[in-house]
């Protein structure tokens, strides 16, 4: 008999597995409702991922866009989070497997583990060229692009000097869009005069996206908007472009080649492995197949939510991975969690899209709200109020936007913070001179 | 003939080693004397180290505390910053040679490299019981610190759990009373009610000290005054227990053993290499001795300061490792080059004590100032506003003097962040489904 992680038995088991959007959505529509829930996550914090690349792009710090999980939940007496990793699932004991810890039973199963970078079958690329879904990856590329402007400051050598000061983004959706307006911004404004032997303005910034425009998931008058504020922001905006190799010094293209320092992927996403913890049927993207209320065919009492999911519309198109989806699948499936249990149902899963929207840089963003198409300075309040109210608390609220009003004030960025040196340069404790 | 990387040549050439307070002191002194200063650090942030203890308890970000050094002196015009890896000296030739990059020359040299923890000839603690100097060091403790009652959540063996809920601090100076404090504060209140199968209230804190009292730079009256505190909010204070070796699961100490889960090192330092690099001849703990003009035997044009150098006050005694010794050589040295430049000189270094302080907790601190001895709430409150107005730049005021409030009123701390997970869990990617 193994002994398991779950608190109390005298309710039914709810395990949710993430907590990002979906996971904590879920977690909170059952506040109220006669259950245990047991939240696992292999982080101790909710990410919102909309900000992490203005961690990235060092406007904010990571604590500000990273909330630790039970510090949100504290107050939901019905929940235990348990920060661990799980290495699978026995659909038929009905528990989940935990890395160095005794399993946990379950009696209804949330899987909302969300999605990863895909580098399209080229895993190798990834050394290369980081993606932004995790804390770690934003201060990883912060750390790359601020390095590429330091060592640049370093270099002897012309060539190599602009190689470093060559900043590429593969993927021209929100992401890649943001994150070269940030870097724009950094090299234009935020440390134009820093440096001595380098000047940061001829900093090239190219993004480059596959498909015919950029923003595909925006109509095209606001695509056409952002492209030509970012080419007016000195950012290169190649379309049709597709890349064949990334490797240490830079980008292949179709008939071509991009020496560059940095280079991020933005371009591609692939399912968590939550297909294969279930033995379940999954799109090319990896995610799991499931049912019109959600659930695994065959398993009513397994979910799975979010990016992990593939579910499409009412007119059968794939609904997209952003967080209103998550948010909304989570807040489904706790209420039809508490409705079986009381005895009753909910209709089928339907999603009501509340609009895109993506910032380019100071006063530019784009939005799209039903018939509404905003830009400009107006799209860019709009962006910057929705976003403030939709993180979580307060305290970060206020920090938010304080960070976000003083950046605007003054062009600055307030945590330019290179830190996890390599490993190399780390040696000065074992060279100190011993004390006899 | 190597490139060296001097940006102009029309001036004497001032070399600043290190970025801590020492170096950015010498550089500011010398804004206005007609030289060029290069400035070399290995980061490319000056760490306000007094508050390296709240980015390691949690309750600060490390960009609130780490500031980009060529922000600070992005308007002095003659600075260069180079962000690279000092890797010797080259007395004779006068240059310093970099790791990666061309050396650079000198017409005067200041080396400002700081200290780092000393094992006392045991460097094999270093992976068991962490220090406290850099950043990196501030977000491993943090992780170390909130990992622990993570994994004691998840324990199911309560001698185990126990274990995990041990933290003990190595050596009873400034940095482990303040970390004893703040440890304290976290189990007793921040995370008090965030947990379902631990009681973090039960933590056991314990601070060691090989000597007869804590904080041994304070007078008696204050360290028992802090001691009391310290034990009032549930810190065992062991004085004259000395540890005997440190691994993985806990710390010997003579005649007994303690297991625990977080062992942290406050107890020694030791120089930077500049004894190495410069030949020269050093004290016990590594540090450069040098003259009364702070200035190398037999080079007058190569300086040490701060806590890599050995020297004296006027009645003999050593100046101890501080900031205010570091802020006050680096003026002096600035100073001195610029009175040499017009031909002048300076009388020999004299350092002014301002006094002494440490925070234990929520309204206790001890301060002493000349003959006055503060405690209490009103040390307490000194203690915050003294460290809010040695912070740079109003922006970082502003958000430590919020945080500190909000904290204050609300018993959190805003930056729980467990980053940097370890490699064994980082596995998704590569387990996830590829898309066909």
């Amino acid at each position: 008999m193994i002994a398991t992680m779950n608190p109390r038995r005298d309710h039914p088991q709810i395990v949710i597995v993430g907590a990002g959007f979906g996971g904590l959505e879920a977690t909170m529509a059952l506040a109220r409702a006669p259950v245990e829930v047991t939240l696992i996550d292999r982080t101790n914090h909710h990410c919102f991922q909309p900000l992490l690349y203005q961690v990235a792009t060092a406007a904010l710090s990571p604590a500000e866009v990273a909330w630790p999980i039970r510090h949100i939940l504290r107050r939901q007496k019905n929940v235990t989070v348990l920060m661990a990793e799980v290495t699978g699932v026995d659909l038929a004991l009905k528990r989940v497997e935990l890395q160095g810890a005794g399993p946990v039973d379950y009696d209804t199963l949330i899987v909302a583990t969300g999605a990863t970078h895909s580098y399209f079958g080229h895993d190798e690329w990834a050394e290369h060229a980081p993606g932004l879904k995790r804390i770690e990856d934003a201060t990883r590329i912060r750390r790359h692009i601020l390095l590429g402007f330091e060592q640049a400051e370093l270099a002897s050598d012309e060539a190599e000097r602009q190689r470093l000061l060559t900043f590429v983004l593969v993927g021209g959706g929100a992401t890649g869009v943001e994150m070269a307006g940030a870097i724009a911004e950094i090299a234009r404004h935020t440390i134009a005069r820093d440096f001595r032997r380098i000047d940061p303005r001829t900093a090239r910034i190219i993004l480059l996206e596959a498909g015919p425009r950029i923003l595909p998931a925006l109509p095209e008058d606001l695509a056409d908007y952002a492209a030509k504020a970012l080419t007016r922001m000195g950012v290169d905006v190649r379309t049709a472009t597709r890349v064949t190799n990334c490797d240490a010094r830079g980008v292949d293209l179709e008939g071509g080649r991009i020496d560059a320092g940095t280079v991020i992927w933005a371009a591609g996403v692939v399912a968590s492995p939550a297909a294969r913890w279930l033995g379940a049927e999954h799109d090319r993207a990896g995610r799991v197949i499931v049912g019109p209320d959600l659930s695994l065919p065959k398993w009513p009492d397994v979910f799975v939510i979010g990016d992990a999911a593939s579910a499409t519309d009412a007119k059968g198109r794939p609904l997209p991975g952003v967080a209103p989806v998550a948010k909304q699948m989570g807040r489904y499936v706790g209420k039809l969690i508490a409705a079986r249990l009381a005895g009753k149902t909910l209709p089928d899963f339907r999603y009501r899209h509340p609009g895109d929207l993506a910032t380019v840089g100071r006063r530019a963003a784009v939005v799209k709200i039903g018939p509404f198409h905003l830009k400009g300075f107006i799209g860019w309040l709009f962006w910057g109020v929705a976003h403030i109210y939709f993180l979580i608390g307060l305290r970060y609220r206020f920090i938010v936007a304080f960070t976000w009003l003083w950046d605007y004030l003054t062009f600055q960025r307030g945590a330019r913070l290179i830190t996890e040196v390599p490993r190399q340069t780390k040696s000065t404790v074992s060279d100190a001179p011993t004390p006899p």
